[in-house]
């Protein structure tokens, strides 16, 4: 078993440019991943992929960023590891592939891109942002629930054995 | 001016699957296409892409099909030119960019998500699937209307000194 | 069987700036890929992809150029169908993916990453640049024979055939 | 300043399958990667990309797998972050790309086309297999010299202040 599977892989994907409330949400979503002990996955860019990767270091957790340039200094200052691909666009299917779960939070086409592909991938999707594109997409109504559908989802067993005790 | 630059090319996205009333429509707006001179760009695979790929042969037309896998005998019998891209999901961004304006037939997330790009990379869409996912695609109620949209948007020169004389 | 599977395929690579004898050479690979039918892929830039796209159109024949950038006007001037990419370098998969040989002229390490992925996807590869990279390769000292190679190895029965007979 | 430029990234390339000989000396090089504090980067696979993993986390340090395939289990045990592609080859490409420095041991064509992308990318390249490809390229004949190169090329003014004191 690799280590990295040992591990849980949560995108946050939203808009590259937000209003304060939002930029709240997204911090308290960043930090409440950190405490779970998961990895965030995001764009790596401003708004909503900032702010969650400030939340998440907030609380010592890992924050991944994968960007759509070439140049690994275009991360916000809260990015850990930042994978510069050179692929513009394209690099909202990596964010989609590197997660095992995704929590979208407003935003604009670029969010929905994601938001299809993980769809289409059948990542399992926490829709906190009225995104309502999918019966398959579990509503959230606050970054506590967003982050619990989230852990819950990606780890079935440990929720049962949970539920049994 | 390179040669590729004079002509056309227009985008028909929509499900893998499809109705034969879809199939029906997704076949003129092929042919449509292909009367107007234009090159049809798809997925190359099947449902509304075979279908309105059918529809551009039938009008003597050129197809592109741009396929997620390795093996260019993916195709559908109705692709003239197929480009097997190997990148999976990743191929719709190339289905998008690789047009000047895309017609939006039905479909699921994968469709959904060659939607979202396209209006990420601003380009003209014409909504003849009932998406309703932007104010800036135009809305189509035919097939005809659906081609002649995407004609208008892309040929803005042409319409006005048609507009003149 | 898909209308595509009934064509060759032949990506032609090498340097995007080229000496006059090299630029000699290329257009008369592009030239011989056409009057076989078959159709020329290339990278659709400068060098040995515009001499090779010109030859092949001054025989009447099809070239596919697949860009790195977001621009189709990008494509030299005998590019007949250009596919931008908006991927950078790697759309050079993308050429070699799409090609069912490979013609190597004289060129930089572009040009080698397109062998080097040749070669890992086993496709068919026609040494006409001193690369010596490989034993799979079939050197080939004039165009005439790097064309008459590429279309040996990518139609062994039709090759076969006309032994027997 | 984002975090993540405060690190140094080294890409390590070489074989999916080597010998014990290259098995050690690939640990060696991923075990002094992780004493430099750098992060290693690398394919996530077998051979060369699991060696030197396991060095680098033998030594406390941090591993990043750029997987080709779309399951993060497809890493090999020493990764700590994996980032699943669904790309195939051209992930490749970004394995180059996340890299600020490359070491090549030996290996095949996939490494040849790394490599390619780096000459191409003008990155920092140790060639540590005897690949002979580039001039640019800096030869070392053993781990210890491969990653002070490494290090020494991306680090140029620390290198110059160490000299000065």
């Amino acid at each position: 078993m690799p280590k990295s599977a040992n591990r849980i892989y949560i995108g946050v994907i939203g808009a590259g440019h937000c209003s304060e409330e939002v930029t709240k949400t997204a911090f308290e979503v960043g930090r409440r991943i950190a405490e779970a002990n998961a990895i965030l996955v995001c764009g790596g860019l401003g708004g909503v992929m900032a702010a969650a990767s400030e939340g998440a270091q907030s609380a010592g957790g890992v924050t991944i960023g994968i960007l759509p340039g070439t140049d690994r200094s275009d991360a916000n200052s809260f990015i850990e590891y930042a994978i510069p691909t050179g692929m513009g666009e394209a690099r909202n299917l990596l964010v989609v592939r590197s997660s095992d779960a995704i929590i979208a939070l407003p935003g604009g086409s670029g969010t929905l891109s994601e938001l299809a592909f993980a769809q289409k991938l059948e990542k399992h999707i926490i829709d906190f942002g009225g995104w309502n594109i999918s019966d398959a997409a579990h509503k959230a109504s606050n970054a506590e629930e967003a982050v619990r559908l989230a852990l819950q989802m990606t780890t079935p067993r440990m929720d049962m054995s949970a539920r049994e005790s």
